[in-house]
């Protein structure tokens, strides 16, 4: 019996190869025994890439590698299209494959994304799944996205809101811990739905056809505050916040409150954040719907500032770390 | 103190974005703080991308992660380029990340490929370092080279070596047991510097580009008899091989019969499989030169058949199980 390494071509071809996600006809070579790489045709030349694992959560991993890396490229400017993934299953895993993989085809499938490559093996040493992702897209604006283009002055717009990845992460991975301290069942189901809300490629293709952002940025670790600040250092700007214009789900509010940890720094795909030309704003406020203004950029030299709801100060010299991260430390003790 | 998650900004400032590998010209927006994507420029638009991770060697896994992945893309007769990384490192295991990066930068040089995009962090769960890349290339050849285009008649040529990955880790992962079983110094850091001779790109690219093969392949697991395997099946044939004919080192040989494992079946990166039309090797022999012909493809109901120096036949009927998990999993007992 093997214990260790790829796993058989049996389970390959049963349940990895028939979950490949939208069939897309600029695919030329797929997956299939043997075939290590894939080929596609590129329509533009101007190809995206983004990469990043599922590591930290135990709740529906498989979608999460999908739409993370989907939404790295789509904050560039991209359409996501080609997704690559590796799987990696402790030594009893390989009854979560199916449903790892059920998940991803399903994710892909909704984003009219295909899976082209990857791979999937037992691996010595580890005690939970770890998905990585590699997407690639193609630019649909004119200019890539990237995060450095915000100027002094530009708006700072977010959608949806605060926490959404991280709501649905701590209702799941904290459930007991949350019900004994008075968070209903009803709260706790409604916040694990959130990580339907993950997806921010409708408002960042939407904003990139028309050009309109300077800057786009998809917050992970760290929140909308780590966000914001991933921004205004690679566009050699800072901000300034206002606490009381983002907004915050009551879930998530009420899951926050539990654990005593700060929503703003809660880590947050699904959310969009985008510098956009006051200009702009005001030719286009269609554009806009759906999305809120929670402050704006400023010159380097006035430091980050978030305004919180009680009228004080807060000021971000550095990278926010993950509330996740702190309570899993935490919890590990 | 941060525990786990993304490492923080000095140390990936200091310590990845200083290592990029060769600066390609058509990478138009790389690594940086903030920036979750990359950008480039495809020429071809015929984009070929193979996604591998390294888990089960302890050694040179940033040299590793560049040569599989890169190897992959080449079989298919492209030329590597782009690479992404995701490193995973245990709690204790920032102080190999420069290491494993320095590795990366070294591979990624010589191969003239960029390090576009990635992610590095401390994942709790894992007890040693985990690394997953991923390639883009574009193809040189007029068709992609699958797997899966080898005929009945075609020549299984290979390139090297049987087991020349399977020889460098077992020299480094059980040294103290090949010490203990008479395998000399001198042997052994010969056999660690096999990783140097990992890379295929040089005779898959000269096949390739001449258009000479009908399929190739780059043995890992299951070494040249899984390789074979591999691309028997996908192309519906079956093959004979000739032991006889096969190269295998004098370092690999001593390890094999010290450890009483098969060079064969011992996970082969470096070798490069290929299936070539007989009237095209005989038109072209200086292509073939350094190039063993080991067997031939038949028709599928032929079966795949090894024959043994000792004049026995061995019937390869299903994947073939690589010699280094059988021997990790006896280890770990």
């Amino acid at each position: 019996m093997k214990r260790f390494g790829k796993i058989d071509r049996r389970t390959l071809e049963e349940i990895v190869f028939r979950r490949l996600g939208y069939r897309r006809r600029d695919v030329l070579i797929s997956p299939k025994f043997g075939e290590d790489a894939a080929l596609v045709r590129s329509r533009s030349r101007r190809i995206v890439a983004a990469m990043d694992p599922i590591t930290g959560s135990e709740a529906r991993i498989g979608w999460l590698a999908v739409h993370v890396n989907a939404n790295d490229v789509a904050a560039m400017g991209a359409e996501p299209k080609w997704f690559s993934v590796a799987i990696l299953l402790p030594e009893d895993g390989l009854n979560v494959l199916e449903h790892i993989m059920e998940e991803i085809h399903e994710a892909c499938v909704k984003l009219k994304i295909s899976l082209i490559t990857g791979h999937t093996e037992v691996t010595p040493g580890i005690s939970k799944p770890i998905i990585v992702g590699h997407m690639l897209g193609e630019l649909v604006s004119r200019r890539p996205l990237s995060s450095s283009g915000a100027r002094p002055g530009d708006l700072l717009v977010m959608s949806k809101t605060a926490g959404i990845e991280g709501t649905a992460i701590l209702a799941s991975d904290f459930e007991e811990e949350l019900r004994r301290r008075g968070v209903s069942s009803e709260v706790l189901e409604r916040a694990k739905r959130f990580y339907e809300r993950i997806s921010i490629l409708d408002e960042a293709l939407r904003l990139a056809r028309r050009n309109l952002p300077t800057a786009m940025h998809d917050p992970t670790e760290g929140g909308v505050l780590g966000g914001a600040y991933e921004l205004a250092e690679a566009s050699g700007c800072s901000f300034i916040i206002y606490e009381e214009r983002i907004p915050v789900a009551e879930e998530t509010k009420l899951i926050c409150e539990a654990l005593g940890c700060d929503p703003l720094k809660l880590i947050s795909s699904g959310v969009l954040l985008a510098a956009i030309p006051r200009q702009k704003a005001r030719r286009h406020p269609n554009l806009l719907r759906n999305l809120a203004i929670i402050g704006e950029f400023r010159d380097r030299r006035s430091g980050n500032i978030l305004m919180r709801s009680d009228g004080s100060e807060e000021r971000i010299r550095e990278e926010v770390l993950d509330e996740l991260w702190r309570l899993i430390a935490e919890h590990a003790k």
